[in-house]
């Protein structure tokens, strides 16, 4: 054998070295894990388009099952309404919407586009909610999507919410961007603490669900960002995914957002 | 004169009196204040649907002109979407929809129904916010309302928001209706002071457009009280109502909500 001859072979099996180990690597990480993204956002080349892209992508090639909800692109409806009840209302004479939706669900004559959503989250062991902060809460087209799929029965009963909300044995995470700057939400920035907006959206609606909640991914003021913060910022919540699966989550009581 | 003609006389004379009385008193407290109630619940017997029909009630009485936006019933669209932009879209290549909102307002080229809202905020004194509390904030509907009413260019702008926001002469009060107890929106309860999910709705909508806070109205937990409760809850709103005028606003600093 020549040497370059040997050296080939010797590149070959370092190639297939290489190759086997992250084929093992891959099998070994295929967490076979499904996820759920809740995507709120108007324009796919946006940063938040960006952000819910590569999520897929990693995530894709741990071998997690992704599905999408692409609200704007579903035109989803955010309204509470008598629409929401398949066929008669439990009291025609006065309609309470928490009342008859529990009563729907039970029922199985809820709108089919909430029980689709449901089966998502059922399916899901984690779900993203990827969106722009509008007025320190979510845009009401993904706040619609809270008041109308996590429905009483489905995602908690009286009792049954916190730490025993039906949907316990799942994760939830807020992938937002802000307008405002980090400087803005520190505790003595004009906006406060970021943490302070996170209370109703993580303790007040997915914690009551159950959910365990996920340190969230705040990518700050991507608007008067340069190019190349924008691309880090969708870089670093790339490289946290790779790992995700081995976060734990946070301590969802008032001391982690409103400190002592 | 007989005895019975007199007393009639004198009787007559000070119902006229009461009379001329309510009458003075009426034209001082004649306000001349211009209110709006943007309201969200879907059944007019709500308890909801009771707050909102004696803060008319009592308001007309001190002689202010109302106006009310009842949004279930106006079918108002939540969605943020390229719809809310007449015509041309400044960027067709990228769909950014606060700068697409904030053109189309220096343009007059809003849709319709945004202009109608925003005229009715700018001709009010005092904008009151009357919803059930959906996931620790506002339905979707009335949600959309903020996201699509107070707009960059009308309700603030960069620079001109929190103490400089356009709307700073005006006041807003939240009256709002719980599904939780008093007890538990306490400090140590499993939900948390209420003023923990007051935050991102007066301070991070509200406030940043330079609105002054009056207090927030809080209805706990009426479907679980007594028809005698609730009733004292809609006669402690109209009679509260009575001084509001004379009210100031809060201190829109985390100190009231968070404490030291």
């Amino acid at each position: 054998m020549t040497k370059a001859a040997s050296q080939k072979k010797s590149s070959s099996w370092n190639f297939d070295k290489e190759e086997l180990f992250f084929k093992r690597h891959h099998l070994f990480s295929d967490t076979g894990k499904k996820v759920l993204i809740v995507y709120a956002h108007q324009e796919p080349r946006s940063i938040n388009g960006s952000l819910k892209k590569v999520a897929m992508e990693e995530l894709s090639r741990q071998g997690c099952t992704i599905t999408v909800s692409d609200l704007y692109a579903m035109d989803f409806e955010p309204r509470a309404t008598k629409k929401d009840v398949i066929g008669a209302p439990s009291n025609p004479e006065f309609f309470n919407y928490g009342v008859e939706v529990y009563e729907a669900f039970k029922k199985r004559s809820l709108a089919s586009d909430i029980t689709d959503e449901q089966k998502k989250v059922q399916e899901a062991d984690l779900v993203i909610f990827q969106f722009p902060l509008y007025w320190f809460g979510m845009p009401a087209i993904l706040k619609g999507w809270m008041d109308r799929v996590l429905c009483q029965g489905f995602a908690f009963d009286i009792p049954g919410f916190y730490d025993s909300g039906f949907l316990k044995s799942k994760l939830a995470l807020l992938s937002l961007t802000t307008g405002g700057t980090a400087e803005m939400y520190t505790r003595t920035g004009v906006s406060g603490d970021f943490r302070y907006f996170l209370w109703p959206l993580q303790h007040g609606a997915l914690h009551f669900c159950g959910f365990k909640i996920l340190a969230p991914q705040i990518s700050f003021a991507p608007e008067i960002a340069s190019e190349e913060e924008r691309k880090a910022m969708v870089a670093s919540w790339a490289q946290r995914l790779k790992t995700i699966w081995e976060e734990e989550p946070i301590d969802c009581t008032p001391p982690w957002y409103f400190g002592q």
